[in-house]
C-alpha cells in the first residue's frame, strides 16, 4: 500500500502503520491487518501489481499516475475508490478515465482496464463492520467480477452495475444535492419538502449522466452509488451541515471549512460551480433547475427561499 | 364533501366546519375555504359528481362503496387518495379496484375510471403550504391530465405515472420498510446501514409491484410515491418509531400504539403480517428476505441483529 509519507508525533506514518498496524492519523483506534504494509516509494508500491486500487484525493491523481507509469505491469487493471469527478473546458472528466489516459503509454501498449467503486460507504463505519453495501461499475463483466471477489464479504455487500460512469457521476453529484439538502434543513419546511428536493436532485444526477455519458443506466440510480449514498449525504454528511450553516450563520464558505471542516476543503460547492460553468456553456441551465438554484444560492446571492420557487 | 358525523365538544363535527370552516378534530389550526361543504349523507354528497376524491381509512372502503352506489353518475370518474392495499385470500388487492368492482353495476353500465394520489404528503405540512410532490397514477392519460389540472399547485407538483397499482402498492409498502428503519437505528449501526437497508427495500417494494401487476413500472419509484415517501417515512413516521420503541422498549405492538400513538393503529405491521401471508402461500418468501425478515422480528421473536444478516 503506498502512503504518502508525512511525520506524524515526530515518526514517519509508513512506520507507524508497519509497526504498529494503525494509520493514527487518517484511522485512529482500528487495527490493520499485518499483512498490509506501508511503502512511501509509489513505483516500488505499483511493482509487479495486477490489481491496483486508488484512493487518493482527486487533486494528486495525475501527478502519482506520472510517477506510476514507468512501473506499471501489462497485466494490471485498476478500480477507482476516489469519490468525484473532475472538470475541464470541455466539460466533466471521469477521474477513471483520467487515470487510463495518464497511464496509457501509448494507448496499443497498455490499456488498463479501470472500474469505479463507490456507495454509502462512511469510513469509520466500515472499519467497526458496520453492515452496508457499495457498488462497483464495470466495463467488463470479467474484471467486474474479479473486483466483488476482491471487495465483497458479509459486512461489505457488492453490487455490480455495467456502469463505470453512473457510479462516478453518483459520487460526485449528491455533494451538490446535499448542499440543497442543508439549505432546506435550514429553512424547517419539515420532511415532505426535504425529500422532494432529495428526489428532483436525484433525477436531475441521472439527467446530467445521461447527457453527458449516453450508456448511464437508470438502475443504477438504484443502487448504493444512486439512491442510498444519496440519503446518507443528505442527513450525516458535511455538505449538508455547513450548507444549513451557511444559511443560518451568513458566515462565507471558507470560513465555514475551517470553523466546522478543520480547514477540510467541501467538495460540494467545487462541484456546483463545475457543473454550472458547464451547464453553462452547453446552455443547459434550464434542464437543471435545483443544480442550477444551489449554486446561485451559494454563490450569487440569490435568497435561499428560492430552492422550492426555483424548480 | 362527505363527513363521517361525530360529536366534537358537544357540536356535530360537520356543522363546526360548515360555521367555523376548520376541521377541529382532524385538522386543526388550518381555515378551509368556505366553498367545502361537510355533508353527513354520503347519498347525497355524492349525488351528481363528476369527479369523487376519496379519502377515507381503507377498512371502511366497500361499506362506503356499497352506500354510494346507487347515487354515482354515469360521466363520473375517481381518484384514490388511500395509502395502503388490501389482501384476501388470493393476495393483494388494490383499493382502487375495491371501488370499483364495488360501483361498478353491472360492469356493462358504469365502469369508473380511477386514478391513485400518493407522495410524500404529511398533512400538516401541505396545509402550512410547504412545498411537496405528490404522484398521480392513471390509466388514461385524459383522466390523468384532468386529475392533475385539480391538483396542481406551485406548492403541491404533481407528477404524473401511467401506473395505478405502482402508485398505491409504493403506498403501502413503504411502511414496511419504515419497521427495518426503526429496528436499524434501535441498533445504532449509523447511516451506511440505514440507507443500505432503506434501498433493498426499495428494490423488494418495487419486486413485490412487479410480481403481482405485471405493468407496473421501474420509473414509478423515482417518483414521489416511491423513493420520496420512503425517505420521509424511514426518518419521520410512526411505524419507524415505533419499531424501534419496540426493540428498545420492548413492549408489544398494541402498548406502543396506546402510548405512542393515542390508540392509532400501526399500518405497517398489519401490511407486513398480509405481506407475509402472501409471499408464503406463493412460495416466494426467498425473493424477498428484507420484508420476511421484518415480519420475523416483529411477529417471531426473531433477534433484531439479523435485520442485516437475513438478507
Amino acid at each position: 500500500m503506498w502512503v504518502y509519507e508525512e511525520v506524524v508525533n515526530g515518526q514517519k506514518l509508513t512506520e507507524i502503520i508497519n509497526t504498529q498496524h494503525e494509520n493514527i492519523k487518517y484511522l485512529p483506534g482500528y487495527k490493520l491487518p499485518e499483512n498490509i504494509v506501508a511503502v512511501p516509494d509509489i513505483v516500488e508500491a505499483v511493482k509487479g501489481a495486477t490489481v491496483l486500487v486508488f484512493v487518493v484525493p482527486h487533486q494528486f491523481i495525475r501527478n502519482l499516475c506520472k510517477q506510476m507509469k514507468s512501473a506499471i505491469s501489462k497485466r494490471c487493471r485498476g478500480i477507482s475508490l476516489i469519490k468525484g469527478i473532475d472538470f475541464n473546458e470541455s466539460g466533466p472528466l471521469l477521474i477513471t478515465d483520467i487515470i487510463k489516459s495518464e497511464l496509457n503509454i501509448p494507448i496499443s501498449e497498455l490499456n488498463i482496464p479501470m472500474c469505479a467503486l463507490s456507495g454509502a460507504n462512511i469510513a469509520n463505519e466500515i472499519a467497526a463492520e458496520k453492515f452496508c453495501e457499495t457498488t462497483i461499475g464495470y466495463e467488463n463483466q470479467e474484471d467486474g467480477e474479479l473486483m466483488k471477489e476482491l471487495f465483497h464479504d458479509d459486512m461489505f455487500r457488492v453490487g455490480l452495475v455495467k456502469d463505470v460512469p453512473g457510479v462516478q457521476v453518483c459520487g460526485a453529484l449528491k455533494n451538490v444535492i446535499a448542499l440543497g439538502a442543508g439549505f432546506c434543513d435550514a429553512l424547517e419546511m419539515g420532511n415532505n419538502t426535504k425529500s422532494a428536493l432529495m428526489r428532483i436532485g436525484l433525477i436531475e444526477m441521472q439527467r446530467f449522466a445521461k447527457k453527458y455519458y449516453s450508456n448511464v443506466k437508470l438502475e443504477t440510480f438504484m443502487e448504493s452509488c444512486g439512491v442510498a449514498d444519496l440519503i446518507t449525504t443528505c442527513y450525516g454528511g458535511r455538505n449538508r451541515k455547513c450548507a444549513e450553516a451557511f444559511i443560518t450563520t451568513k458566515k462565507p464558505w471558507h470560513v465555514l471549512e475551517e470553523e466546522l471542516l478543520n480547514g477540510q476543503k467541501l467538495q460540494g460547492t467545487t462541484t456546483a460551480k463545475d457543473v454550472y460553468l458547464t451547464l453553462k456553456k452547453d446552455n443547459a441551465l434550464e434542464e437543471f433547475p435545483h443544480m442550477v438554484t444551489i449554486y446561485r444560492i451559494a454563490f450569487e446571492g440569490l435568497p435561499v427561499e428560492r430552492i422550492v420557487l426555483d424548480i
